[in-house]
Formats: C-alpha cells, structure tokens, sequence
C-alpha cells in the first residue's frame, strides 16, 4: 500500500477513530448516485480542528491524499477518494459552539447537519434557511454551494456563510470572516473557499446566518397550461417584488410520481408549488397578488395550504420528488442533472429539454427552482442496460451543451465533482487556468481532493 | 524617469489617449480624502476591454505599475499610485452593454457611475441599489466592495455583482460567472475579484442584478433617548423580519450639523432615519410595525414622508452627512472611520467612540449604517494643526482596535487602500499570508496597484 507510513502515524495519533475496516472503506466508497464505488485507504474521525491539523500534516509529509467527507449525499462523488489516501468523516465534529440571537448567527462544526442545526434553534425563533433537501452536513453545503427551494429568498451557501476555520494544505489553521455583516477587509476568502470542493482546505468552523421565524407562513399549489405560462408568471412575480420564500416547478411526469408515491391527485400539468414568508396580513397579500398574476397567465387549480400539517406534506411530497421518480421506474438508478439558466431563458431550457427526453427511450421528471432559473432531470436508467446508461448520459451532456448555449452554468448547486469536470473548460475557459493557479499556490502538493475542480498538475 | 520605454509604446497605441500634462497626473494624485498628492508618470484613457489589455501587456514588459481609476471617490487612497506608473481612468468605458428587464440584471463597463445607470434604467421600472452616497462608478464600488445605506435590503457589491470580465496581470482577457443566479460551477473568482482594490486584475465589463422598483415607499424619521434604545429598536426590527429598505443612524452631533447645513431642526438627540419599500399596504404595515418597536424603547418625534419630495429631502440630508459635518467646522479636513461589528455590540462600540471623541480636543459626529453594524466617525482637524491631526489618527486607530476587540473590521464599505494596510494582519492572522499567496501567483511581477492590500513582496 503507498500510504503505509501516513496511516501508520495517523494510527498513532488518532487511535481507534483511524479506521481500516471494509465496512467503513466502502461506505466511504460510495456517493448517492450512478458513480462507481471508489474507496480510501483509511477513515479518520478527528474530533478537534487541531487534529485535523495534525491530519492534514502528517498526509503532506508522506504525500498522501485527503479527502473530506460529511454525509455523502453529493449527487457528483465529490467526497470519492480517486487516487486512494484518508478520508476525514467530520461525524465527530457536529456542534453548535454559539448561537448568537441577536446578532441571527450561529458558529457550528462542520459536521452538523441542517436538521440538527434547525432543531438545536428551535426555541430561538431562528432557523438556517438553506434546504438543498437532502440532510446534508454544514461542511458539505458550503464545500459545493449548496442552495435548495428557499435561495429565492434566504440565498444559497454562499450568502449565508459569514466566516470560516480552515485548515490548509500545510496544515495551518486560518480564521476568515468576522460576525460582522460585512466587510471591505482584503480578499473574500470565505466566499472562494465556499464552493471549493475540499480542494483548497478543509472547514473545521463556520459562522452562518440565521433567520427569523416568519409570523405567518402559506403555501400553494397552482396548475398551468403549459411550462412557458408558469415562468411566466414567475417573471412577473419577482418583478412585482412579491417576497417569494420557495417557487418551484414540477411537470406532468413529476405531478404523475407524486400522484402514485404520495397520494396526491394532481392534474398531470405543469404546476408550481409557492411559500411566503411574513406577517399573517403580508402572507395574505402576496398571496392575493400572486393569485392574480397566475390568472394573467392561465394558472387553475389554486390550492391554499396555512395549516402546518398540510404545508408539511406539500414539501415533503417536495423533497421526495427524487424517491417519487425513482420510485415511478423500479430498479431504476438515476443521473440527476442541474443546469441553470437566466430566467429569461428558462422556459427555452426546460422546452428544448422536454422535447430531447420525449425523443428518448427512458423517462426524465422534470423539477426546477424556477426563482432561480435552476431545475433538475431525473433520468431514470436500468443499470443493467449500457444502451439506456448511454443514453441517459447523452441527454445528460446535451443538458449542460444548453445551459451553457444559452448563457447558464452546468452547475447551479450540486457543484463539479467528477460528473461535471469535463465542462468545466468549456464554462470557464481561460478563468479555469486562473482556478487552478490558485489550487497550485495553495496546495502546492495537490493532496487536498485530487483529482477534482482543477486541470490535472 | 523610470518607465520611459512603457510610455513611449503607450503613447503610440494611445496617441493623444495616453496624457502626461500636470493637470491630469495632479487629478489622479489625489483621494477624497486625507493623503497627500501622489503622482502617476501617465494617466491612460483606454476605450475597449483589449485596449486595457494591450495597456497591461505593454506595462508587464517594463515591470511598469497599472493603477485603475473610476471617479476618485475613494477614501482610503485606493488609487493612488504609490510607486508611479501609469493610472487607467475608466471614463470613456461607461456604456451600459444591454439591459435585461426579464433577468433583472445590466452588463455595463465599469467606468459608468451608479448615477448615469440608474438615469439609464429609468423607464424600466428597475434600479441598481447599491448606494455609497458618492456617485462612484461601478468598477469603484465593485473593487471596494462598497455598500452604503441599502445594503441591509438588497446588499453590497458582493451580492450585487454577478459577472466579471477581467484583464490579468499578464493581459489576459477571463470571464468570471455567467447571467444565472448561481452556479456550483468552481471557485467563486468573481466574488474573489469584488473588493481586490485592483491588485489581481482590471475589470473591464460587470454583469450586475437590478431590483424592481417599489410600488410604495415610506420613509421616518424617529429620535431616542439614547444611542442603546436605537440599536435596540433596530434588533428588535430585524428580528421581526420587517423588510427595512434602510435604517441610518445620526448622532446628536450630526443632528445639528443637519439643522445648520440644510434648515432641518432635528432635536439634538440619537436619531433612527428609515425608509421602507413594498406594496401601499405593506409599506404601512411595516411602518406601524416599526412604530410600535420603537415606542418600546422610548422612540418620539416620529416623522412621516410618504411624498417623494420630502423622502428625497430625507436622503438628500443623509447622503449630504459628510459635507454637513465638514461645514459644522470651516477649514476642516476629516479623517473618515468605518469600523463595523456584530449588532450586538453595535451600542458598545458606539458608546465607547463617543466617550473616547468627548474627551478630545476635536469633533467627531457618527452615523451609521446601522443594520448592518457598520458606524462613520468623521474626525475633523485644523490640517494646519499637527496635533489635533494625530488627534484625529489616534482616534482613528482605536476605533480600529476596538472593532477588532468586539469581532468586528476595520473597515465595513470603505476598503483598505492605502489607510488600513497596517491592520491587515491583527484583522486577518495567517489569512493574510493566503491573500499574499493569491496576489503571488495572480501578478507574480507585482504591478497591478502596488503597494496595496498584502504585505510587500
């Protein structure tokens, strides 16, 4: 084994929490998605930021590589170890250090995911608004920029991380950021280690924004002719300034899924899905105006939901559209794709795509965050099937060819990984040269993540 | 002179473009602001985005220095060129590229000031918030990272930027960021770019978000018995999630320089300026909603302006602090603060400013803006007067001392420039040695503004 000395003093130092068991290698191994099981050669399990210093010494003295990991619920095997090397599982580190009310910030260990966050501030009145769905660790979101249905108003990782520990290549530790709420100080280092992958550090703290508990809370759900009707009426919604907190987008086949996982008996239609946020008058009168914008573009079917329990069971039928479409295709696995366009040519994106996926043997559910010009296709594939793969990874490619066509990027909020290096020329061009300058000077080695974000040194 | 051969090639791909009269080098030698005249050899009008990058190849072959220029609103000294060289004035770059009403967002050049768009946007039923109180241009804002009253609404340039193009040290045109909301698509360059201060590159086109304009304004004006209620209120006012547009602070200080400057006659109490946008209704709503905060911590003399005439003459005041204050003492010249710390210590740190400028032999009115915890001191000495100018810096320094103390920065829209260079390292620790590295490999010959942001090289 090449890294026989690293683990050997990584054992030293870390005990029992460096792991070498099949078990724990392969569940390391995997990502929650179509990539092949790759695994490290270790797990650590440090429980302090010094430790993870002294980690990420003892694997730049032997040259060997480190790969962070939260949870694994990266849909683009970010955290798969490609050339071998330590994984460092942040499970150990997953608390809340402050909660600032006043100041509506919280600093917490990396390894905190957003559920236990939101149910630590649940006496406060706050809660952290970033909801990509899944239960993903803290140190996971800001590492790929997470954002979710509520970006539209609360913003994605990158509005809501305020400050950052890093641990660096070296294994320095540095602080940036403050609690202030902003800053002119110098370069944003906080702003480009979010979103950076693992590559250039490793978060050991962060500092987030919290948000008040709206007064008032509700929810709908509203039919549309046809998916031009329903952005454009999102058009004129956020032009009209009405506070949106979620506005998403589900198609015939998705509306179709919920229907058969959920129970629910939606018209197989194009419909959004709302929320607002505000006082019990606000809520009310974004909703009137809203309803009045639907109607302009033919919307039907308006549904309200202010009671809790029913605004729950809307979002989670929501958050399950993954299962719900995987669900509508047994035994199948799935590519989920996220490009992301200027609105203006949303309703373009999702045509041209519907009518690529129409054209093709297998179903592609169609879910979008239709505020912020981002959706998703679940391309169902049976496994077994290298044609139905080909295929689905045709539409795939087809999928960010258009987003960048039409002026997007390929990645609204599941990040590169290894699904989506090979776009990243074409996105950047010369500015990726600029990235991996930046990679080079701060991981000189290349052991933080190899293998991703960057041209290959 | 030193860089005679860089000249000479400017001067021919320039011809009368490239000015070397008195007059203009003493224009770009100055700051609004305390610095002494400092002199380029050459002031260069470029015209397009290659122009600047023949300017920069050109400077890069004789190791000449490159200063980026807007308007010369700075007040930390931004643009000056400390070793010489060739300043770029932006000025004939001011064109607004395209409008995108349905994206909500404009490609412009940067030497366009926040002014002339907003006078460009006018039949759109959109704006461009940010909003400095000096009409800067956008290449300005954008390398300072400024904000300014909005920015507790619609936020800073950090938020308000969306794309870059960029010319590199080595005169490489990059594009940073596309016209999608987000993107997981890489390091965050453009965010990496906003508030360099011209040391890794001169923007040459910006992609920048636009908000709707309100269908309702309100603005007050409410005095308190003591700076603590005011910052009290303003927690309280967050908390409740009340969408403030703006909330100012002025202190009793500055309320009479107001009175004797624009007629007003505010009592000389703490003061609360807010404005608030939405629909008629929940303009109102929000308004009444304030009300009550503030009669919770003691709030009186509540004022009114619905008409648009009166709310200009509000902000009109406000932007015009400044002057105001330099007039309250004839000859004066100000050192201007702008510290910027958690709210919660927001009483603290103003409290304890006041005291330590009560018992100085200057005057020092304060406002802030103070949502985001950020406060101005302007400190105004006799500059005939040595002492009462080290008065002044030494004021100035503890107040630097003490955001650093209470989690804050040094320096919360203003920038570093040449003034706040020596807290570069008590703010930032190591992390400064990362922005050294960065600014290392980005311009490994040093000659985008130097002298500025990292430690020598």
């Amino acid at each position: 084994m090449a890294y026989n000395a690293a683990l050997n003093e990584l054992s030293t130092l870390l005990g029992n929490r460096l792991s070498r068991s099949k078990s724990d290698l392969d569940l390391h191994g995997r990502s929650e998605s179509y990539f092949p099981l790759t695994v490290p050669e270790a797990v650590a399990y440090p429980e302090t930021s010094n430790e993870v210093s002294e980690i990420v010494k003892i694997c730049a003295k032997h040259d060997c590589p480190v790969v962070p990991w939260g949870v694994g619920t990266s849909l683009e095997g970010h955290a798969l170890a490609l050339t071998g090397g330590v994984t460092v599982d942040f499970t150990r580190m997953n608390r809340v250090l402050q909660v600032n009310q006043e100041d509506m910030d919280a600093v917490v260990q990396p390894g905190i995911t957003r559920e236990e966050l939101n149910k630590e501030l649940r006496a406060t009145g706050l809660f952290f608004s970033v909801d990509p769905g899944a239960n993903a660790t803290l140190g996971g979101m800001a590492m790929t920029r997470a954002s979710g249905t509520t970006a539209v108003r609360y913003g994605t990782m990158r509005d809501n991380v305020m400050a950052l520990e890093v641990v660096l290549a070296d294994g320095r530790i540095i602080r940036t950021g403050t609690r202030a709420r902003k800053s002119s100080a110098g370069y944003d280092l906080t702003g480009l280690m979010v979103g950076s992958e693992g590559t250039l550090g490793l978060i050991t703290e962060m500092t987030v924004k919290l948000q008040g508990q709206p007064e008032a809370v509700s929810s709908a759900v509203c039919a549309f002719p046809s998916m031009e009707d329903a952005v454009n009426a999102v058009i004129a919604t956020i032009q009209m300034g009405i506070p949106m907190a979620r506005i998403e987008f589900v198609d015939p086949a998705t509306a179709a899924a919920f229907n058969s996982y959920a129970g629910s008996s939606f018209q197989e239609v194009p419909h959004l899905m709302l929320e607002f946020h505000g006082s019990e008058r606000g809520v009310a009168e974004d909703a009137e105006r809203f309803r009045e914008i639907a109607d302009d573009f033919g919307g039907s079917d308006f549904q309200w939901a202010t009671k809790p329990e029913d605004r729950t069971a809307l979002w989670t039928m929501r958050h399950n559209a993954h299962f719900a479409c995987l669900a509508s295709r047994p035994g199948a696995r799935a590519i989920v794709t996220d490009i992301c366009v200027p609105i203006s040519r949303l309703a373009e994106a999702v045509e041209e795509t519907r009518e690529d996926i129409a054209g093709a043997s297998i179903p592609g559910p169609i879910v979008g965050h239709v505020g912020d010009g981002n959706f998703h296709c679940i391309l169902l594939f049976m496994e077994d099937d290298p044609k139905e793969r080909a295929e689905a990874e045709d539409l795939s490619h087809r999928l960010s060819q258009r987003a960048l066509r039409l002026g997007g990027t390929v990645t609204g909020e599941h990040g590169i990984g290894t699904g989506k290096m090979k776009y990243m020329e074409a996105e950047h061009g010369a500015a990726w040269d600029v990235m991996g300058d930046i990679k080079r000077v701060l991981d000189p080695q290349n052991i933080l993540n190899p293998g991703k974000m960057v041209r290959q040194m």
